[in-house]
C-alpha cells in the first residue's frame, strides 16, 4: 500500500497537489472526508469542528466543551478529539489502498507504513494572492487580514504538530520532500511530484 | 541557458546528488572549480581557502589577513573574498552554458537568472553515518565529534547566507525545491529531481 501525506503552509496551493497526486496516480483522496467522518463518530457538526480546529488550536478547545448537536448537549476534550483523528486515520489506512491524505499530521500517525511525506509551502505574496482569489462569497480581507489569518492557522498547525511529535512542522528534515509552490502552477508541477513519490516507493533501500 | 543550483546540509550527500544530476542532464558542474578559480584569481591557496571558508565562517576571517604565498605576504579581508566568489559565480552564468553550482548561495547571487534551487538535508543519523564512512585517510572522528563538527560547518554557512540575503538558510520557502536524502539512496532519487528540475525550466507562468 503507497500513503502520500500533505502537510501545508495556509493558502500554498496543498490541497490542489494533493487532488491533483490523486488524480495523476489514481489514489483514493481525503481531506475535508476526515472531520467529516469525525464529525459523525462524535456526533458533532463538521463545520464547527473543522472551523475549531483550524482556527483556534488544540490548547484553545476548552477542556470539557459542552456543544449542542441534535438537541443533546456533550462534552468533548482534547485528548478526545486528537484520540478520535488518530483513529479515523489509522481507520483509513488499515483499509489498505492507496491514498493521500491532506493534513492532520497523517505522516507522524502513520510512520510504521512509511509515507511518502510532502510539506507544501509558497511565498507569503503568492499564499495571499491564492487565499484572496479563492475567499468564499461574503468573506472580505484586506491583504494584511489575509496575512494574519495565515500566520495565525500555520501557528495553530505548527502547535497541534507539537503535541503529538518532536518533528517540527515545516523543518526540511520532518518531510521528504518540500515543494515550493512560488513561480509556477500547481498544474505543472504536480505531475514531478507524483514522478518523484513514485520513485520512493519503488526503492530498494527500505 | 538553465541554472541548478544545490545548497546542502554537511553529509547530507548534496555533491553527489549534483553529479548525478549532471551526468543525467548533461549540464555543467561546479563546486570546488569556483574555489579553484578564486584561489587563482586571488592568489591564495585553494586548500587553505575552501578550509577557512568551510570550519570557520566569514565572521571570523580576519578583516586584514596576511597569508604569505609564493614568497609574496598579500592582504585578503572578508569583502575582498566575497566579491571575489560573486565574480565567479557571475562569470559561470555568463558563460551562458546549462549547469549545476553547488554551495556558495549561487542562488541567491544568480537570482535573475531564475535557477532551480534545491536544499539538500537528511536526518543527523544519517549524514554521521555518511560522514564517518567517506572521512579521508587520516582523520578519525568519534560519531559525537562528527555531529558536532557537521554542525559547525552548517552554522557557518547559515551565517554566511545572512550576510548577503534574508533568505533564510535551510528554510523551506527559501529554495524551489528541499529533498531529505534520508531512507534511500541518491542514485535512487537523482532521477526525480532532474524530471522535477526540467518542469521548473519548461513551465509557462514564468
Amino acid at each position: 500500500m503507497k500513503i502520500i501525506t500533505i502537510s501545508r503552509e495556509f493558502g500554498s496551493g496543498g490541497r490542489e497537489l494533493g487532488k491533483r497526486l490523486s488524480d495523476i496516480l489514481g489514489f483514493d483522496y481525503y481531506d475535508k472526508e476526515i472531520l467529516a467522518e469525525m464529525a459523525k463518530n462524535k456526533g458533532m457538526d463538521e463545520n464547527y469542528l473543522g472551523n475549531m480546529l483550524d482556527n483556534h488550536g488544540w490548547r484553545n478547545i476548552p477542556l470539557m466543551y459542552h456543544h449542542s448537536f441534535a438537541g443533546m448537549a456533550m462534552p468533548f476534550n482534547q485528548a478526545d478529539i486528537m484520540l478520535e483523528q488518530k483513529n479515523v486515520i489509522e481507520e483509513i489506512a488499515k483499509a489498505g489502498k492507496d491514498c493521500i491524505i491532506v493534513g492532520r499530521n497523517a505522516d507522524v500517525l502513520l510512520q510504521e507504513y512509511e509515507p511518502f511525506s510532502i510539506f507544501v509551502c509558497a511565498d507569503m505574496e503568492a499564499k495571499k494572492k491564492r487565499c484572496l482569489e479563492r475567499a468564499p462569497a461574503g468573506e472580505n480581507h484586506t491583504p494584511k487580514e489575509m496575512e494574519r489569518k495565515i500566520q495565525q492557522i500555520d501557528k495553530n498547525r505548527a502547535r497541534t504538530r507539537e503535541i503529538i511529535t518532536d518533528s517540527e512542522w515545516g523543518a526540511a528534515c520532518s518531510y521528504n520532500l518540500t515543494v515550493n509552490t512560488s513561480g509556477w502552477e500547481i498544474k505543472e508541477l504536480a505531475p514531478g511530484v507524483a514522478e518523484f513519490a513514485q520513485r520512493w516507493f519503488a526503492r530498494t533501500n527500505k
